[in-house]
Protein backbone atom coordinates (compact mmCIF):
# COMPACT_ATOMS: atom_id res chain seq x y z
CA UNK A 1 0.00 0.00 0.00
CA UNK A 2 1.74 3.42 -1.15
CA UNK A 3 0.38 6.49 0.99
CA UNK A 4 -2.35 8.62 -0.36
CA UNK A 5 -0.85 12.17 -1.01
CA UNK A 6 -2.38 15.42 -1.76
CA UNK A 7 -1.24 17.05 -5.41
CA UNK A 8 -0.59 20.30 -3.77
CA UNK A 9 1.12 23.31 -6.12
CA UNK A 10 1.93 26.51 -6.03
CA UNK A 11 3.79 28.98 -8.33
CA UNK A 12 7.88 28.49 -8.54
CA UNK A 13 8.55 31.53 -9.30
CA UNK A 14 7.39 35.33 -8.64
CA UNK A 15 8.29 38.20 -10.02
CA UNK A 16 9.89 41.38 -8.49
CA UNK A 17 11.13 44.81 -9.57
CA UNK A 18 15.02 45.56 -9.61
CA UNK A 19 17.69 48.38 -10.55
CA UNK A 20 20.29 47.42 -12.89
CA UNK A 21 23.55 48.84 -13.35
CA UNK A 22 22.23 51.33 -15.85
CA UNK A 23 20.08 52.49 -13.30
CA UNK A 24 16.72 51.10 -15.28
CA UNK A 25 14.16 49.09 -13.85
CA UNK A 26 13.55 45.42 -14.84
CA UNK A 27 11.67 42.36 -14.26
CA UNK A 28 13.17 39.71 -13.20
CA UNK A 29 11.91 36.34 -11.62
CA UNK A 30 13.12 34.90 -8.49
CA UNK A 31 12.41 31.22 -6.98
CA UNK A 32 9.45 30.73 -4.57
CA UNK A 33 10.49 29.89 -1.03
CA UNK A 34 7.45 29.06 1.70
CA UNK A 35 7.77 27.29 4.98
CA UNK A 36 6.19 23.85 5.12
CA UNK A 37 5.61 22.89 8.81
CA UNK A 38 5.59 19.17 8.85
CA UNK A 39 3.17 17.43 11.84
CA UNK A 40 2.88 13.73 12.13
CA UNK A 41 0.27 12.47 13.65
CA UNK A 42 -0.32 15.94 14.76
CA UNK A 43 3.01 16.85 16.42
CA UNK A 44 5.01 19.18 15.15
CA UNK A 45 8.15 17.98 13.71
CA UNK A 46 10.43 20.41 11.69
CA UNK A 47 9.79 23.34 9.46
CA UNK A 48 10.87 23.24 5.85
CA UNK A 49 11.93 25.93 3.69
CA UNK A 50 10.96 24.65 -0.12
CA UNK A 51 10.40 26.05 -3.76
CA UNK A 52 7.54 23.82 -3.23
CA UNK A 53 7.37 21.35 -6.72
CA UNK A 54 6.42 18.54 -5.22
CA UNK A 55 6.10 19.08 -1.33
CA UNK A 56 4.58 15.45 -0.59
CA UNK A 57 7.25 14.11 -1.79
CA UNK A 58 9.68 16.09 0.05
CA UNK A 59 7.90 15.22 3.07
CA UNK A 60 8.15 11.64 2.62
CA UNK A 61 11.62 11.96 1.54
CA UNK A 62 12.39 13.76 4.58
CA UNK A 63 10.74 11.56 6.87
CA UNK A 64 12.73 8.26 5.02
CA UNK A 65 15.90 9.49 4.90
CA UNK A 66 15.51 11.15 8.32
CA UNK A 67 14.98 7.06 9.45
CA UNK A 68 11.88 7.86 11.05
CA UNK A 69 10.13 5.58 8.65
CA UNK A 70 11.16 2.52 7.19
CA UNK A 71 9.34 1.86 4.30
CA UNK A 72 6.19 3.48 2.64
CA UNK A 73 3.19 1.59 4.10
CA UNK A 74 4.21 2.81 7.24
CA UNK A 75 2.77 5.99 6.05
CA UNK A 76 -0.84 6.17 5.30
CA UNK A 77 -1.22 9.87 3.68
CA UNK A 78 0.28 13.28 3.75
CA UNK A 79 -1.55 15.82 2.95
CA UNK A 80 -0.18 19.28 2.02
CA UNK A 81 -2.10 22.35 2.21
CA UNK A 82 -0.46 25.57 1.17
CA UNK A 83 -3.16 28.05 2.99
CA UNK A 84 -1.60 26.95 6.33
CA UNK A 85 1.62 25.78 4.77
CA UNK A 86 1.62 22.96 6.66
CA UNK A 87 1.79 18.85 5.48
CA UNK A 88 -0.25 16.63 7.76
CA UNK A 89 1.15 12.93 8.13
CA UNK A 90 -0.60 9.79 9.07
CA UNK A 91 1.40 6.73 9.51
CA UNK A 92 -0.20 3.89 10.27
CA UNK A 93 1.26 2.57 13.94
CA UNK A 94 3.07 6.07 14.92
CA UNK A 95 6.40 6.68 14.99
CA UNK A 96 7.89 5.18 17.98
CA UNK A 97 9.72 7.72 20.54
CA UNK A 98 9.99 10.17 18.37
CA UNK A 99 11.05 12.99 21.11
CA UNK A 100 14.12 11.06 21.52
CA UNK A 101 14.67 10.12 17.97
CA UNK A 102 14.46 14.19 16.88
CA UNK A 103 16.27 15.41 19.62
CA UNK A 104 19.97 14.72 18.92
CA UNK A 105 21.27 17.31 16.63
CA UNK A 106 24.54 17.01 13.85
CA UNK A 107 24.55 20.60 12.02
CA UNK A 108 26.39 19.50 9.24
CA UNK A 109 27.74 21.35 6.10
CA UNK A 110 25.32 21.76 3.13
CA UNK A 111 25.84 25.06 2.79
CA UNK A 112 25.66 25.76 6.07
CA UNK A 113 24.46 24.13 8.84
CA UNK A 114 21.46 21.43 7.61
CA UNK A 115 20.33 18.91 10.26
CA UNK A 116 20.59 15.25 10.73
CA UNK A 117 18.96 13.54 13.20
CA UNK A 118 20.90 11.27 15.19
CA UNK A 119 21.89 8.06 15.04
CA UNK A 120 22.06 8.13 11.00
CA UNK A 121 25.81 8.05 11.01
CA UNK A 122 26.09 4.77 13.22
CA UNK A 123 23.86 2.98 10.42
CA UNK A 124 26.25 3.45 7.67
CA UNK A 125 28.01 0.45 8.20
CA UNK A 126 24.93 -1.60 7.88
CA UNK A 127 25.09 0.00 4.09
CA UNK A 128 25.89 -2.43 1.37
CA UNK A 129 26.10 -1.04 -2.15
CA UNK A 130 25.99 -3.77 -4.92
CA UNK A 131 29.54 -4.76 -5.91
CA UNK A 132 28.84 -4.88 -9.75
CA UNK A 133 27.21 -1.19 -10.26
CA UNK A 134 28.48 0.79 -13.55
CA UNK A 135 28.33 3.54 -15.62
CA UNK A 136 30.16 4.21 -18.62
CA UNK A 137 31.64 7.17 -20.17
CA UNK A 138 29.00 7.17 -22.93
CA UNK A 139 26.13 7.05 -20.50
CA UNK A 140 27.61 9.68 -18.48
CA UNK A 141 27.51 12.18 -21.28
CA UNK A 142 24.48 10.94 -22.15
CA UNK A 143 23.14 11.89 -18.76
CA UNK A 144 24.87 15.29 -18.86
CA UNK A 145 23.36 15.91 -22.01
CA UNK A 146 19.78 14.93 -20.65
CA UNK A 147 20.19 17.84 -17.90
CA UNK A 148 21.58 20.23 -19.92
CA UNK A 149 18.58 20.28 -21.85
CA UNK A 150 16.50 20.25 -19.12
CA UNK A 151 13.72 23.54 -18.83
CA UNK A 152 14.50 24.37 -14.96
CA UNK A 153 13.13 26.67 -12.63
CA UNK A 154 17.03 27.48 -12.45
CA UNK A 155 16.97 28.81 -16.30
CA UNK A 156 14.78 31.43 -15.58
CA UNK A 157 14.79 32.25 -11.88
CA UNK A 158 18.16 30.89 -10.58
CA UNK A 159 18.71 30.30 -6.87
CA UNK A 160 17.50 26.61 -6.82
CA UNK A 161 19.53 23.76 -6.48
CA UNK A 162 18.53 20.18 -9.01
CA UNK A 163 18.73 17.08 -8.52
CA UNK A 164 17.87 13.60 -10.99
CA UNK A 165 18.04 10.44 -11.09
CA UNK A 166 18.55 8.30 -13.61
CA UNK A 167 18.95 4.85 -15.37
CA UNK A 168 22.17 4.63 -17.29
CA UNK A 169 21.40 8.07 -19.56
CA UNK A 170 17.65 7.81 -18.76
CA UNK A 171 16.40 10.57 -16.78
CA UNK A 172 13.65 9.18 -14.48
CA UNK A 173 12.69 12.06 -12.01
CA UNK A 174 14.44 15.80 -12.31
CA UNK A 175 13.56 18.16 -9.27
CA UNK A 176 14.69 21.52 -8.31
CA UNK A 177 14.57 23.26 -4.64
CA UNK A 178 16.28 25.93 -2.52
CA UNK A 179 17.82 23.72 -0.69
CA UNK A 180 19.44 20.80 -2.21
CA UNK A 181 18.75 18.59 1.09
CA UNK A 182 14.92 19.39 -0.06
CA UNK A 183 15.47 18.34 -3.75
CA UNK A 184 17.19 15.39 -2.82
CA UNK A 185 14.98 14.48 0.21
CA UNK A 186 12.23 14.46 -2.84
CA UNK A 187 13.91 11.86 -5.33
CA UNK A 188 14.03 9.65 -1.96
CA UNK A 189 9.81 10.05 -1.60
CA UNK A 190 9.39 9.26 -5.37
CA UNK A 191 11.56 6.51 -4.97
CA UNK A 192 9.03 5.37 -2.39
CA UNK A 193 6.20 6.38 -4.69
CA UNK A 194 7.32 3.55 -7.36
CA UNK A 195 5.87 -0.06 -7.62
CA UNK A 196 7.70 -2.33 -5.07
CA UNK A 197 10.23 -3.69 -8.05
CA UNK A 198 10.97 -0.36 -9.08
CA UNK A 199 12.08 1.06 -5.51
CA UNK A 200 16.18 -0.42 -5.27
CA UNK A 201 18.61 2.26 -5.95
CA UNK A 202 21.27 -0.35 -6.83
CA UNK A 203 20.56 0.74 -10.76
CA UNK A 204 20.27 4.48 -10.76
CA UNK A 205 22.54 7.00 -10.73
CA UNK A 206 21.74 9.91 -8.72
CA UNK A 207 23.03 13.85 -9.95
CA UNK A 208 23.43 16.93 -8.29
CA UNK A 209 24.07 20.59 -9.28
CA UNK A 210 25.14 20.70 -5.82
CA UNK A 211 28.97 19.96 -3.93
CA UNK A 212 29.40 16.83 -3.13
CA UNK A 213 29.08 16.84 0.83
CA UNK A 214 29.11 14.05 3.05
CA UNK A 215 25.05 14.39 3.31
CA UNK A 216 24.79 14.06 -0.11
CA UNK A 217 27.04 10.73 -0.15
CA UNK A 218 25.01 9.56 2.66
CA UNK A 219 22.05 10.44 1.34
CA UNK A 220 22.56 8.44 -1.82
CA UNK A 221 24.09 5.66 -0.02
CA UNK A 222 20.42 5.17 2.21
CA UNK A 223 18.54 5.21 -1.09
CA UNK A 224 21.39 2.76 -2.40
CA UNK A 225 22.29 4.39 -5.70
CA UNK A 226 26.09 3.43 -5.92
CA UNK A 227 27.08 6.19 -8.33
CA UNK A 228 26.94 9.98 -7.35
CA UNK A 229 27.82 12.67 -10.21
CA UNK A 230 27.67 16.47 -10.07
CA UNK A 231 28.74 19.64 -11.99
CA UNK A 232 30.09 20.81 -8.35
CA UNK A 233 33.35 19.44 -6.64
CA UNK A 234 33.68 17.45 -3.57
CA UNK A 235 34.42 18.18 0.28
CA UNK A 236 36.59 16.15 2.33
CA UNK A 237 34.29 14.37 4.31
CA UNK A 238 32.25 13.84 1.27
CA UNK A 239 35.35 12.54 0.04
CA UNK A 240 36.33 10.04 3.16
CA UNK A 241 32.74 8.92 3.20
CA UNK A 242 32.31 7.77 -0.67
CA UNK A 243 35.55 6.01 -0.60
CA UNK A 244 34.91 4.06 2.20
CA UNK A 245 31.20 3.26 1.31
CA UNK A 246 32.66 2.18 -2.20
CA UNK A 247 30.50 4.88 -3.97
CA UNK A 248 31.27 6.18 -7.36
CA UNK A 249 32.06 9.61 -6.90
CA UNK A 250 32.72 11.56 -9.78
CA UNK A 251 32.50 15.48 -9.97
CA UNK A 252 33.38 18.75 -12.01
CA UNK A 253 31.18 17.19 -14.47
CA UNK A 254 29.92 19.59 -17.19
CA UNK A 255 29.85 18.79 -20.99
CA UNK A 256 32.62 16.27 -21.81
CA UNK A 257 34.99 17.28 -18.83
CA UNK A 258 35.08 15.05 -15.63
CA UNK A 259 36.93 14.13 -12.69
CA UNK A 260 36.19 10.74 -10.66
CA UNK A 261 37.17 10.89 -7.36
CA UNK A 262 36.44 7.40 -5.72
CA UNK A 263 34.78 4.08 -7.13
CA UNK A 264 36.96 4.72 -10.36
CA UNK A 265 36.33 0.97 -10.72
CA UNK A 266 32.73 1.54 -11.34
CA UNK A 267 33.27 4.10 -14.22
CA UNK A 268 33.91 2.04 -17.59
CA UNK A 269 36.59 4.78 -19.38
CA UNK A 270 36.07 5.34 -23.30
CA UNK A 271 38.46 7.82 -23.38
CA UNK A 272 37.94 8.36 -27.14
CA UNK A 273 34.77 9.65 -26.43
CA UNK A 274 36.28 13.21 -24.61
CA UNK A 275 38.73 13.07 -27.75
CA UNK A 276 35.96 13.35 -29.90
CA UNK A 277 34.67 16.22 -28.83
CA UNK A 278 37.84 17.99 -28.85
CA UNK A 279 37.63 17.19 -33.34
CA UNK A 280 34.21 18.69 -32.70
CA UNK A 281 35.68 21.79 -31.03
CA UNK A 282 38.17 22.06 -33.88
CA UNK A 283 36.35 21.24 -36.46
CA UNK A 284 33.94 23.97 -35.25
CA UNK A 285 36.62 26.46 -34.49
CA UNK A 286 38.10 25.97 -38.00
CA UNK B 1 37.27 42.20 27.66
CA UNK B 2 37.47 40.38 25.05
CA UNK B 3 37.40 36.63 24.78
CA UNK B 4 40.66 34.78 24.95
CA UNK B 5 41.09 32.55 21.87
CA UNK B 6 43.17 29.80 21.02
CA UNK B 7 44.96 29.58 17.35
CA UNK B 8 44.47 26.77 16.08
CA UNK B 9 44.74 26.19 12.60
CA UNK B 10 44.98 23.25 10.53
CA UNK B 11 45.73 22.36 6.46
CA UNK B 12 42.72 23.90 4.47
CA UNK B 13 42.91 21.59 1.40
CA UNK B 14 44.03 18.34 0.99
CA UNK B 15 45.17 16.46 -2.28
CA UNK B 16 43.58 13.70 -4.21
CA UNK B 17 43.99 11.48 -6.74
CA UNK B 18 41.44 11.35 -9.21
CA UNK B 19 40.87 9.87 -12.86
CA UNK B 20 39.83 12.31 -15.46
CA UNK B 21 37.75 11.60 -18.30
CA UNK B 22 40.88 10.87 -20.70
CA UNK B 23 41.72 8.00 -18.22
CA UNK B 24 44.31 9.65 -17.13
CA UNK B 25 45.17 9.83 -13.17
CA UNK B 26 46.08 13.45 -11.76
CA UNK B 27 45.74 15.20 -8.73
CA UNK B 28 43.02 17.37 -7.71
CA UNK B 29 42.88 19.83 -4.43
CA UNK B 30 39.62 19.15 -2.17
CA UNK B 31 39.05 21.90 0.38
CA UNK B 32 39.52 20.30 4.06
CA UNK B 33 36.58 19.27 6.11
CA UNK B 34 35.86 18.36 9.48
CA UNK B 35 34.03 17.94 12.73
CA UNK B 36 33.98 20.83 15.34
CA UNK B 37 31.82 20.30 18.68
CA UNK B 38 31.40 23.19 20.47
CA UNK B 39 31.31 22.75 24.26
CA UNK B 40 29.52 25.66 26.61
CA UNK B 41 30.76 25.27 29.83
CA UNK B 42 31.62 21.49 29.21
CA UNK B 43 27.79 21.08 27.75
CA UNK B 44 27.85 20.05 23.96
CA UNK B 45 25.97 22.27 22.21
CA UNK B 46 26.51 21.55 18.68
CA UNK B 47 28.56 19.57 15.88
CA UNK B 48 29.50 22.00 13.05
CA UNK B 49 31.40 20.62 9.78
CA UNK B 50 34.27 23.50 8.69
CA UNK B 51 36.74 24.11 6.91
CA UNK B 52 38.70 24.96 9.96
CA UNK B 53 40.25 28.66 8.95
CA UNK B 54 39.51 30.57 11.55
CA UNK B 55 37.50 28.18 14.42
CA UNK B 56 37.34 30.46 17.10
CA UNK B 57 35.59 32.90 15.53
CA UNK B 58 33.44 30.87 14.05
CA UNK B 59 32.67 29.59 17.33
CA UNK B 60 32.07 32.66 18.55
CA UNK B 61 30.12 34.21 15.87
CA UNK B 62 27.69 30.72 15.48
CA UNK B 63 26.66 31.55 19.86
CA UNK B 64 26.57 35.11 18.60
CA UNK B 65 24.08 34.33 15.48
CA UNK B 66 22.28 32.16 17.12
CA UNK B 67 21.41 34.63 20.02
CA UNK B 68 22.98 32.04 22.79
CA UNK B 69 25.28 35.17 24.31
CA UNK B 70 24.95 38.88 24.01
CA UNK B 71 27.98 40.25 23.86
CA UNK B 72 31.70 39.34 23.31
CA UNK B 73 32.31 39.98 27.13
CA UNK B 74 30.20 36.97 28.01
CA UNK B 75 32.91 34.58 27.03
CA UNK B 76 35.78 34.63 28.70
CA UNK B 77 37.53 31.60 26.15
CA UNK B 78 37.09 29.73 23.49
CA UNK B 79 39.84 26.96 23.07
CA UNK B 80 40.03 25.08 20.13
CA UNK B 81 41.82 21.24 19.82
CA UNK B 82 41.69 19.80 16.53
CA UNK B 83 43.47 16.57 18.32
CA UNK B 84 39.84 15.88 19.30
CA UNK B 85 37.68 18.08 17.04
CA UNK B 86 36.38 20.28 20.11
CA UNK B 87 35.97 23.58 21.25
CA UNK B 88 35.60 24.55 24.55
CA UNK B 89 33.87 27.52 25.41
CA UNK B 90 33.77 29.27 28.70
CA UNK B 91 31.33 31.80 29.76
CA UNK B 92 30.89 34.29 32.48
CA UNK B 93 28.22 33.57 33.75
CA UNK B 94 26.97 30.38 31.70
CA UNK B 95 24.22 30.45 29.27
CA UNK B 96 20.82 30.79 31.08
CA UNK B 97 18.01 28.37 30.07
CA UNK B 98 20.29 26.47 27.32
CA UNK B 99 18.24 23.87 27.01
CA UNK B 100 15.06 25.45 25.98
CA UNK B 101 16.74 27.93 23.95
CA UNK B 102 18.58 24.99 21.80
CA UNK B 103 15.81 22.91 21.74
CA UNK B 104 13.34 24.40 19.46
CA UNK B 105 14.44 23.54 15.64
CA UNK B 106 13.23 25.62 12.21
CA UNK B 107 15.40 23.86 9.33
CA UNK B 108 16.08 26.44 7.04
CA UNK B 109 16.74 27.28 3.17
CA UNK B 110 20.76 27.40 3.10
CA UNK B 111 21.54 24.31 0.56
CA UNK B 112 19.17 22.76 2.94
CA UNK B 113 18.15 22.39 6.20
CA UNK B 114 20.08 24.69 8.12
CA UNK B 115 19.32 25.08 11.81
CA UNK B 116 18.07 28.07 13.63
CA UNK B 117 17.09 27.94 16.91
CA UNK B 118 14.14 29.62 17.89
CA UNK B 119 13.23 32.75 18.91
CA UNK B 120 15.29 33.95 16.46
CA UNK B 121 12.82 35.06 14.47
CA UNK B 122 10.78 36.86 16.32
CA UNK B 123 13.62 39.35 17.20
CA UNK B 124 13.92 40.67 13.83
CA UNK B 125 10.76 43.24 14.41
CA UNK B 126 13.25 44.69 17.09
CA UNK B 127 15.92 45.24 14.39
CA UNK B 128 16.39 48.62 12.94
CA UNK B 129 18.67 49.35 10.49
CA UNK B 130 20.27 53.36 10.14
CA UNK B 131 18.32 55.36 7.97
CA UNK B 132 21.43 57.09 6.37
CA UNK B 133 23.32 54.00 5.47
CA UNK B 134 24.52 54.29 1.44
CA UNK B 135 26.40 52.25 -1.05
CA UNK B 136 28.04 54.01 -4.00
CA UNK B 137 28.27 52.49 -7.40
CA UNK B 138 31.51 53.35 -7.56
CA UNK B 139 32.05 51.52 -4.10
CA UNK B 140 29.84 48.66 -5.08
CA UNK B 141 32.82 48.18 -8.16
CA UNK B 142 35.93 48.14 -5.53
CA UNK B 143 34.35 45.75 -3.86
CA UNK B 144 33.57 43.13 -6.39
CA UNK B 145 36.96 44.01 -7.75
CA UNK B 146 38.90 43.16 -4.59
CA UNK B 147 36.85 40.04 -4.56
CA UNK B 148 37.91 39.12 -7.73
CA UNK B 149 41.65 39.64 -6.99
CA UNK B 150 41.19 37.99 -3.27
CA UNK B 151 43.52 34.55 -3.44
CA UNK B 152 40.87 31.90 -2.39
CA UNK B 153 40.49 28.43 -1.62
CA UNK B 154 37.76 28.51 -3.78
CA UNK B 155 40.51 29.09 -6.60
CA UNK B 156 42.80 26.29 -5.82
CA UNK B 157 40.08 23.45 -4.55
CA UNK B 158 36.35 24.68 -5.36
CA UNK B 159 33.56 23.55 -3.15
CA UNK B 160 33.79 26.49 -0.65
CA UNK B 161 31.35 29.84 0.18
CA UNK B 162 33.22 33.01 0.55
CA UNK B 163 32.10 35.95 2.89
CA UNK B 164 33.35 39.34 3.61
CA UNK B 165 32.95 42.30 5.51
CA UNK B 166 34.08 45.58 3.43
CA UNK B 167 34.00 49.70 4.42
CA UNK B 168 32.78 51.37 1.21
CA UNK B 169 35.62 49.56 -1.23
CA UNK B 170 38.23 48.39 1.44
CA UNK B 171 37.96 44.76 2.58
CA UNK B 172 37.92 44.57 6.34
CA UNK B 173 37.95 40.53 6.19
CA UNK B 174 37.39 37.43 3.77
CA UNK B 175 36.58 34.03 5.17
CA UNK B 176 35.73 31.04 3.35
CA UNK B 177 34.14 27.83 4.90
CA UNK B 178 32.37 24.62 3.36
CA UNK B 179 28.97 25.93 4.61
CA UNK B 180 28.28 29.79 4.08
CA UNK B 181 26.76 30.05 6.97
CA UNK B 182 29.64 29.30 9.32
CA UNK B 183 31.54 31.72 6.81
CA UNK B 184 29.12 34.45 7.73
CA UNK B 185 29.09 33.53 11.99
CA UNK B 186 32.99 33.75 11.63
CA UNK B 187 32.34 37.37 10.12
CA UNK B 188 30.17 37.80 13.37
CA UNK B 189 32.67 36.60 15.39
CA UNK B 190 35.67 38.20 14.27
CA UNK B 191 33.17 41.84 14.61
CA UNK B 192 33.20 41.06 17.55
CA UNK B 193 36.53 40.80 17.93
CA UNK B 194 37.54 44.57 17.20
CA UNK B 195 37.41 47.34 19.23
CA UNK B 196 34.34 48.22 20.83
CA UNK B 197 33.67 51.20 18.62
CA UNK B 198 34.49 49.50 15.77
CA UNK B 199 32.14 46.52 16.03
CA UNK B 200 29.20 47.96 14.99
CA UNK B 201 27.57 47.41 11.38
CA UNK B 202 26.33 50.59 10.46
CA UNK B 203 29.14 51.79 8.20
CA UNK B 204 29.67 47.76 6.91
CA UNK B 205 28.84 45.59 3.70
CA UNK B 206 28.58 41.98 3.67
CA UNK B 207 29.54 40.69 0.43
CA UNK B 208 28.84 36.64 0.14
CA UNK B 209 29.47 34.01 -2.89
CA UNK B 210 26.24 32.39 -2.44
CA UNK B 211 22.42 32.80 -2.56
CA UNK B 212 20.75 35.71 -0.52
CA UNK B 213 17.82 33.76 1.11
CA UNK B 214 16.45 34.92 4.46
CA UNK B 215 18.92 33.01 7.14
CA UNK B 216 21.87 35.51 5.12
CA UNK B 217 19.55 38.42 5.52
CA UNK B 218 18.81 37.74 9.24
CA UNK B 219 21.99 37.78 9.94
CA UNK B 220 23.10 40.54 8.19
CA UNK B 221 20.57 42.41 10.16
CA UNK B 222 21.58 40.90 13.10
CA UNK B 223 24.98 41.43 12.77
CA UNK B 224 23.67 45.83 11.79
CA UNK B 225 25.17 45.70 8.40
CA UNK B 226 22.57 47.40 6.03
CA UNK B 227 23.76 46.58 2.86
CA UNK B 228 24.19 43.03 1.13
CA UNK B 229 25.72 41.98 -2.06
CA UNK B 230 26.06 38.87 -3.47
CA UNK B 231 27.09 37.01 -6.70
CA UNK B 232 24.73 34.80 -6.63
CA UNK B 233 20.11 35.62 -6.87
CA UNK B 234 18.10 35.74 -4.07
CA UNK B 235 15.23 33.52 -2.64
CA UNK B 236 11.58 34.83 -1.89
CA UNK B 237 11.48 34.84 1.55
CA UNK B 238 14.83 36.33 1.16
CA UNK B 239 13.83 39.49 -0.72
CA UNK B 240 10.67 39.35 1.72
CA UNK B 241 12.44 39.99 4.81
CA UNK B 242 15.22 42.12 2.65
CA UNK B 243 11.96 44.53 2.10
CA UNK B 244 10.40 44.36 5.05
CA UNK B 245 13.96 44.84 7.09
CA UNK B 246 14.61 48.41 4.57
CA UNK B 247 18.03 46.41 3.48
CA UNK B 248 19.02 47.19 0.34
CA UNK B 249 20.19 43.63 -1.14
CA UNK B 250 22.33 43.69 -4.35
CA UNK B 251 22.56 39.66 -6.00
CA UNK B 252 24.14 39.13 -9.42
CA UNK B 253 26.84 40.99 -9.22
CA UNK B 254 29.86 39.90 -11.18
CA UNK B 255 32.19 42.63 -12.82
CA UNK B 256 30.23 45.88 -13.50
CA UNK B 257 26.53 44.04 -13.59
CA UNK B 258 24.12 44.05 -10.60
CA UNK B 259 20.49 44.10 -9.69
CA UNK B 260 19.03 45.64 -6.61
CA UNK B 261 16.47 43.54 -5.44
CA UNK B 262 15.75 45.86 -2.32
CA UNK B 263 16.07 49.14 -0.84
CA UNK B 264 17.25 50.85 -3.86
CA UNK B 265 17.34 53.75 -2.43
CA UNK B 266 20.69 52.95 -0.62
CA UNK B 267 22.72 52.89 -3.84
CA UNK B 268 23.77 55.78 -5.26
CA UNK B 269 23.48 54.92 -8.56
CA UNK B 270 26.60 56.19 -11.24
CA UNK B 271 24.98 54.58 -14.46
CA UNK B 272 28.35 56.31 -16.50
CA UNK B 273 30.34 53.87 -14.71
CA UNK B 274 28.68 50.88 -16.34
CA UNK B 275 28.71 52.34 -19.83
CA UNK B 276 32.21 53.35 -19.38
CA UNK B 277 32.95 49.50 -19.28
CA UNK B 278 31.18 48.88 -22.28
CA UNK B 279 33.13 51.30 -23.87
CA UNK B 280 36.09 49.24 -22.88
CA UNK B 281 35.28 46.15 -23.80
CA UNK B 282 34.19 47.97 -27.30
CA UNK B 283 37.50 49.07 -27.96
CA UNK B 284 39.19 45.73 -26.13
CA UNK B 285 37.18 44.12 -28.93
CA UNK B 286 38.23 46.54 -31.80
Amino acid sequence: MLPRLTQASAPLTREVTVVNEHGQTETVSIPAERPLTIYVDRREVVTLMTLGAMPELLVLGYLRNQRLIRQPSDVLSIMVDWEVNAAAVETRDGITDIDARTAQRVVTTGCGQGSVFGGLMQELDQIQLPADARISQSSLYGLLNAIRLQETTYKSAGSVHGCALFRGADMLRFVEDVGRHNAIDTLAGWMWMQPESEQRGDDKIFYTTGRLTSEMIMKSAQMGVPIVVSRSGMTQMGYELARDLDLCAIGRAVNRRFVCYTGAHRLILQPELAAARNVDAANAAG
